[in-house]
Order: structure tokens, then sequence, then C-alpha cells
């Protein structure tokens, strides 16, 4: 196995927190492959990108020699929400859940390396507990422990109520680790607090505490709220590759870099050298393309992600538009023209002010990309395709003054 | 079956609380044997008078013809306390339990009709709960509600630690109503709040819910604290007969009601005509032994308690204490010579406050009754003994001065 510092860089690269790094140092250092274990719902497995930052921290680890378990909670799934206030947490059947973890497997392998990655289910230990089991394990955690957790805090102090089997959730999560024997857990940073459950089970049962590896919730294509399906923010692992690869090309430069950090394998010293290379004069759309091929590769193939850059380059780029689309030749100070002059002239907006507001909803792309500052400048001698919306569309040429 | 009313009259004396009563009514108003549960911890199987306060309302439930379960928590019991920091919770095995329970069923069918009641065991059905039925349990209660019991709530507040386990306890007690389908449910008033919990889930569960009825705590032979064996102030339902005999005879008059009362299963009009008579100037202690002969022939025979009150007699009224156990006269004031003077010139005590403060720690005896009044005065003309302790013992003669 590599060297510990080696490891660690790999390993710390974009986590959110370690608890705590000198243990898993001191884990790593006996040179065996650590167990590594991290949690899913069964009632959610449409992938998008959010999801995938876990992942390919599991990947990491696969990499790097570790074995990984990919755990299903079915056994809370099977049961739901009993006292019935909670829609959103259906009761599962069996065959339900098995249909679930086929579709996961589909999709998680994309990132996950089949052959180094074990799918259970923790109904296999947690079905044949009993009610006396349960009542020991319980025993060893505090209701005032329990009440720190964020959410928990927050529902007692607004006298919101809180069932008590959502205490023993948590006290389950932890016996997972337990029963796994799990040297390292991972999760979003909104697990922390179950995370750490397993740790103190662990101790109370006499096991060495996992450590706990937390991994932050990516923003959604917006570069503000987190990624969520919701939010229609999202990218799904699952989504066309033309889809992906636009949606992709569609994010802030600053985001890219974000991505790169947190789903990229590349090595990280490959990413310093790209971003020099950016911060050198490289245009970077052509460091988002590098992102774009990576990713849409992985979910689809390198030639459907090549060929989804052509469809792009040839769509924006290439202006192979509707063939009649007429190109707008517009006058231009030698510093260029300002993105809601652009607009207003070459009719796609009433007034500067109504272009503005366009670029504020992100409803402006130049060439593909989403434009969101509304100082943005355009320079004398380009030609592009600027488009508003899905249907408001034109192709301009900047003629120097 | 007797009528309502009637029925009422007999299960509401001495109750602490019926919740609720007219709730009571209507099953009563039935006419159907109604399925009465008491619990009882399985590790304290020695019983006293206290633990017969519920036992004897138990009793009334059967003579009116209900059918009564006397319940042994042996799960809970057989799990003790799995934190390990709760020592009085030791964890019992099977045979344990069933030793217990023997011992147990020979006291408490002292009080209870055997033909009428049934022996059961929680473990019968919680024995057979796993873990996600436990879960689905914990559902139907909230933690802001258990946060309400009241050593919960102090703990909580002083940052003492409760834990989780501790929560789901109330849960299965109240479970064991819903397996029994259970009407009615007795116990101490310190016992309210897991009784209506039971209440709680029944209604979830689809059940009409248990009356609860709570019982008082009864004070111990000293009149003020519960009756407790670390308090030394309590009699046991294994006691010797005169032991048993002497130790009520000991109790005060205002204790005698309260025993009445709570223990004798005397009918209450029989009770309110003791009480007009002994206010028309019958003896106290004729009524004293009457409550004796009754719970004394209870706990041992109708001889026994005969042959305790001839002994209690002869030995404290007629003098056969030791045979040369001389008679101190003392002279005596018109209106009686209070009792710290007593003891100070029988040579009981080296002082009168000596003597008082014996008196206030209720080492003090006259013809066997526990004078704990510093202001007692003995009349004029009247002989009787004396003990301090149980060594210091004199004959007294007040002769008038």
């Amino acid at each position: 196995m590599r060297p510990t510092t080696e490891q660690l860089e790999i390993l710390q690269r974009g986590a959110s927190e370690i608890l705590k790094l000198d243990e898993l140092e001191k884990k790593l250092d006996r040179g065996k492959p650590l167990h590594v274990k991290a949690g899913f719902d069964p009632t959610a497995p449409d992938l998008h990108l959010g999801h995938t930052v876990l992942l390919t921290k599991m990947r990491q680890f696969q990499e790097l020699g570790h074995r990984v378990t990919f755990l299903i909670g079915d056994f809370t799934g099977m049961i739901g929400d009993p006292s019935g206030k909670n829609a959103t947490r259906p009761t599962l059947t069996r065959e339900e859940v098995q249909a679930n973890a086929e579709t996961y497997a589909q999709q998680v392998f994309k990132v996950l390396d089949r052959e180094r990655t074990q799918i259970d289910f923790n109904s296999r230990w947690m079905g044949d507990m009993d009610a006396a089991g349960l009542i020991r394990l319980a025993s060893q955690y505090t209701v005032a422990r329990m009440l720190e957790r964020d959410d928990f805090k927050k529902r007692y102090a607004d006298e919101r109520p809180i069932a008590i089997h959502e205490f023993l959730y948590p006290i389950v999560q932890g016996y997972d680790s337990v029963a796994m024997k799990a040297d390292v857990e991972l999760g979003g940073t909104d697990q922390k607090f179950n995370l750490l459950v397993g740790r103190t089970l662990q101790q109370a049962l006499g096991q060495e505490p996992q450590i706990v590896l937390t991994t932050p919730l990516l923003e959604g294509t917006d570069g503000v709220q987190k990624m969520s399906k919701s939010l229609d923010n999202y990218i799904g692992i699952a989504e066309p590759a033309e889809e992906m690869f636009g949606k992709l090309m569609s994010i802030s430069d600053e985001l890219m870099w974000r991505y790169f950090e947190l789903l990229s394998l590349r090595p990280t010293a490959e990413l310093a050298a790209l971003k020099d290379a950016v911060a050198d004069g490289m245009n970077p759309r052509d460091a988002k393309f590098e992102l774009c091929l990576e990713l849409v590769g992985r979910y689809h193939s390198k030639d459907a992600a090549a060929a989804a850059q052509s469809a792009f380059q040839s769509r924006f780029a290439q202006g192979q538009l509707p063939e009649d689309l007429p190109t707008t030749a517009l006058s231009c100070p030698a510093d260029g023209l300002a993105i809601g002059h652009i607009i207003k002239q070459a009719g796609l907006a009433g007034s500067t002010s109504e272009a503005l507001r366009l670029v504020d909803q992100g409803a402006v792309r130049v060439d593909g990309e989403r434009i969101s500052d509304r100082q943005r400048r355009l320079p004398a001698g380009s030609e592009f395709v600027v488009q508003v919306g899905k249907r408001r569309v034109a192709r301009v040429a900047l003629a120097a003054e």
C-alpha cells in the first residue's frame, strides 16, 4: 500500500472534516486494507452529481487498496415512518428494496470499482435483533446527547414533536458500524452526528472507534444552493450525454474548480497545473471541456463524451443553429460592448434594464455559456450566438467602431 | 354483578386518582367482568403492608367479580440495567424470575383470591418482539411527553444522564396493557405516568383506553414517611404474628384509621360505625385490636391472631414482664404526669430532656403503644409499663399527690 502521507493527501482532498485525523493516520500506518462504510437510503436511488461526491471519495479509498461497503439501510426503510406523519418515508417491501438496490448498483458502478465493492443490507443483522437487544443498545446513549443533534434540538426548542423511534434510528445506524466492524464511515456533513454515534457505540462495545469522514454538499448548477432535484439545479447521472455536457458547460468558472476538486478522479497535481494554465491565459472553456469529457465519459463513454462536445461546439460555436439565423452586426467600442446593450440591440429584449434582469435570472447564454455578470463585455471583432431563454436567439458580430 | 354505583363506591375507597371516572362508569355499566392489571417488579418479592394497598384494591375488584392479572415484569428484569450504572437493577435469570414469582405467589394469595387471579409474565409477548416491533411502538410516543415524567424532567434539568433505553421501559409497560387488552391498570401514585402511557398506546393501536387507578403510598409505623424497608418503619407480611401485632398496636390512632381505609376489607359502613363508636367513648385500643386481628388473621390465621392478642395483652397490660420487674410509684398531680417526667423519675433516662429526645425518636412505649407526643400526660391512679428502646423497662404506678 502507498505511504500514509500520500494516502492522507488524497483522502483529505475536498473532505469537510476527518474525526480524528491522527487516528486515521494510525490505522493507515498498519498497512492493512481498511473497511470503509457508507450508508444509503433505500428510497431514493435516482442519483445526481451531488450524491457522487461521496462515491468519489469511496472510489479514492478503493484506488488506495481499501475495502468499501455500500450499505443500504433497508431495515429502517422497511419500517418506514410508523407514526404515519412523514409521507416521504413510505414503507418498502423486500422486493422494492431489492429493485432499488439494483437501480443503485447500475448507477454507482459508474464511479465505484465493482470488484472492490460489497453491497450490503443492514436488515442482515438488524432483522435478527430482538427488542431486548435494541434496549441494550439504547442504554449506551443518552437522551441529552441525542437532543444535541441539530434538527432534534431545533424541533424540541420549537415544541415540534419528535417521536421516540427517531432516537432509535441513529442508534441503529451506529450499530451498523459495530456489526460491520467499520474502520471508516463516510457521509455528508449533514450526517456527522449519526456517524459519531457509530464511534460511541463501537467504543462502548469494545471496538476501536471508526474514523468519521464527511464530504461537503455539492452546489447545484446555479452555484449557490445545494444540488437537489426539487431546486432543479441538478445534473442526474442518468441524463443523456448531450444534456449533461450542456449543463456542465453552463456552470461558472469558479464552480468548475469546485466540481474538479470534488468529482474528478484526476490527481490533485494535474488540477493545480490546469488552474495555473488558466491563470496564464488558457481559455477557461477549454478547462471546462476537460471536466465535461471526464464526467460525461464516466457516465456514458469516451466516445459519447466526444460526440457531445462536437454537438455542443457545432451548435453554439460553429453556428449550426437554424440555417436562416441572420447575423446582427453591432458597432462596438474598443473596450467591448456590455451584455445588456448586446441583448437590447440584437432585439432579444425590449430594454437594457429588461436585458439585465434576464441576466440576473440566469436566462442568458453566449455560445452556450451562462452569463451571470451584468458587467460582462464582449470584445470588438468577435462573433457569437446569444440565447435568451430557449426561444430568443441571435448571431451577433461586433464590428469595431 | 352489583350495580355500578355500588361498585364505584367500593373502588373509589382510598384511591388517589381514577382516570377517568366516567369511562370506568361506562365500562362497569356493560355488566361484564373487567380485566384488571397490576404490574410488579420481579426483583423485590419481599412484601410489606405498603405493597398490600394495591393488592387490597385488586382484591376489591375480585370481590366485585372482575378478572385480575398479577403481571410480573420479567422482560425488563431479565435485561436489568445494561448501562451497568444502576447496581440496584441486577440482571435476573429465568430461574431467578421463576423463584421470585413463587415467593410472590406465596405472599400475595394472602390478599388476593387465588381462584380469580392470573399470574402472568410480560416476557410472554415481549420476548417475541423484534427490534422492528419496538421501533414501531416507540413511534407512538414523543420525546417531549416522555420528558414530562417527573424524574426525567428533573434529571434532564439537572443535567444528570438519562439513557435512551429508560424511555423504552414505559413504552414496554404500556404495551403490556395492549397485549393484555387491559380494561383497568392499578398502580401506586408514583406509577401514574407509566400507566398513562398504556392508555396512549392502546388508543394509538385502536383499543379502548384502560382506566388508570392509582393508590396512595402507605405511611410507615412512624406515620410520617412512606413505608419502606430502608427506613425501618415497615411491617413485613411474613413477620411472625406477635411481631406484626405489636408493630400494628404501636401506630397512632390517626394512622389506624388510614390503615383501616387502605388495608381492611371490612365494608366502609362498618368502619364508619367503628369511628363513631370511638368518638362516643370507645377505647381506641379496642378499635386497634380489631385492625390487628383482621390483618394478622389474614397473614397468619384467626387463631394465631387471637394468640398474638393474648400475648400482647398479658405482656403489656397484665404485667407479665420479667417476674421481678419492680413497680415504681411516682407522685402525680391531679391533671396527670407528663411522659418526660415519668421516664426521668422511673430512672429510664438521665434527664427530662433526654427523655423527650427519646420520645421524639419514637423509642418510648406505654403498655406497648408508641408515644410520639411530648405533651402526653398519664392520669393519676393509673398503672402501666413504660419501655424505652428494647432494654429499659419499668412498671409505674402514679399515686395522686
